[in-house]
C-alpha cells in the first residue's frame, strides 16, 4: 500500500469541495484555509481539516492550502485524471439500471461494456454496448479492464467471478447475494441491497416510531 | 428505543443460522450451543456467541439455547411474523430492478406498490402495481405503509420525501444522490451506489495491484 485508502464518507464530500473551490477566482484566491471551506459549505471544521489532511497533508500555518494544488489533489482522489475502466456482467434490470446511471464517471469509473449470456439482451436499448460472454476475456485484456461489476444471479456469480479474475480484473463489485471465493490480491466489495433494507426495517422496529403508526 | 437495533453484519448472518436450525430434528435437538452452530457453519465462535447474545440473551450454561425459541427470536429479528410494508417512488430502471428483486421479503419487507409521475410506466411489465402519484398519500394511509423507497432523480427527491413524511412514512431508503431534509423522528438511510464504486476504485488505486496490470 502506498498510502491508506480514503474513507467512503470523505470521498462523498470531495465533489462538494471541488464544486466550491472551482468557483473561486483562482487568480486572487491563491490560498484557502480549512476554516473558510468549512464555513462556506456549512460543514464541521474538524471534519474538513481531517479530510484535507488525509488528501493533501497539513496546510501552511495562516495561509492554508494552495488552491490550485488542492483542486488537483482532490481530483486525483476521484480519479479524474485517470479513469478506471470497468465491465459489468449481467444485463438484467439491475445491470441495465447501473449502466444507465450517470454518477459513476464523476467518481473516476467508466463502465466500458456490459456482457450477458442471454442473446436477447445483447445491445438492448443501452448506451453502453452489451456483448456476448464469449468475447469477455479477450475484451478485458485488450481494454485494460481492472474493475468488474457482477449483476448476475446467485447461481452464476462464482463462475463470472472466476472469469473476471482470469481476465486480469483485480477489483470486483458484487451484487449477487452470495459469498464469492477470490484469490489473494483481488479486492471484493459486496453490495447487498436486501441487507440495507433489512437494516432500515430493523431500526424502524426498534425505534418505537412504528407504534405511532399502529403497525 | 426499546433495545438497540441489530448491526447489519449480524442481520446478514441470521438467514444462515435459520437455515441450519430449521433443518435440525427439533424433537431430539431441543437445545443447541453457540459452539455447535459456529462449527456447523464454519463461523468464528466469538462472533456467533455475540450475535446470539444480542438476539436472544445468554444461553443456559452447558445446555445453550432452546432451539425452538431461538428460531422464533431469529425470525422476529427479520420480521418474519410482521412484514413491514413499503412503497417505492420512481419506477425507472433502478426502481423496477428493485421491484423485481426477490430478496426483500426474506428480510421482512414487502414492497406493496410503486408510484410514478410518468404515466407511461404505470403498470409497465412489473409484478408490483405501479400507480400514479396522485394516489400516493391516500394509498399509504390506507395500507399502513411505514417505509418509503426513493428512486427518483435528484431534482424530485425532496418533494417525494416530503410527500412520504406527510403520508405517515417513518423510514426512508433514499437512492437519489442528494441530501434530504427530514423532520426529527424519521429514519433516513442513503444508498449512494456511485460512492460505493468510488470507494472500491480508490482502494484499487492505493493497493498497488493496478501496477501489475499496467493501468
Amino acid at each position: 500500500m502506498e498510502r491508506s485508502s480514503i474513507p467512503k464518507a470523505t470521498l462523498g464530500r470531495i465533489p462538494r469541495y471541488l464544486t466550491f473551490l472551482k468557483e473561486l477566482p483562482l487568480d486572487t484566491v491563491r490560498h484557502i484555509s480549512a476554516t473558510t471551506i468549512s464555513k462556506a459549505l456549512n460543514l464541521g471544521e474538524v471534519q474538513v481539516r481531517k479530510d484535507l489532511a488525509m488528501i493533501s497533508g497539513a496546510g501552511r500555518p495562516r495561509l492554508g492550502y494552495e488552491t490550485e494544488v488542492l483542486i488537483e489533489q482532490l481530483e486525483d482522489c476521484l480519479g479524474y485524471n485517470k479513469l478506471t475502466f470497468a465491465v459489468l456482467v449481467g444485463a438484467g434490470r439491475l445491470g441495465r439500471a447501473l449502466l444507465q446511471y450517470d454518477g459513476f464517471e464523476h467518481f473516476g469509473v467508466k463502465i466500458k461494456a456490459a456482457f450477458d449470456s442471454n442473446e436477447q439482451v445483447i445491445n438492448l436499448d443501452s448506451k453502453t454496448e452489451i456483448l456476448p460472454m464469449n468475447q469477455f476475456e479477450l475484451y478485458c485484456k485488450e481494454n485494460d479492464i481492472s474493475l468488474g461489476i457482477i449483476t448476475v444471479g446467485e447461481g452464476s456469480a462464482q463462475v463470472v467471478c472466476d472469469q473476471m479474475v482470469n481476465s486480469g480484473i483485480t477489483a470486483i463489485w458484487n451484487f449477487a447475494p452470495c459469498k464469492l471465493q477470490i484469490p489473494d490480491g483481488i479486492l471484493l466489495q459486496n453490495e447487498n441491497l436486501a441487507l440495507s433494507l433489512a437494516h432500515l426495517r430493523n431500526q424502524l422496529s426498534h425505534s418505537g416510531v412504528m407504534l405511532n403508526n399502529k403497525l
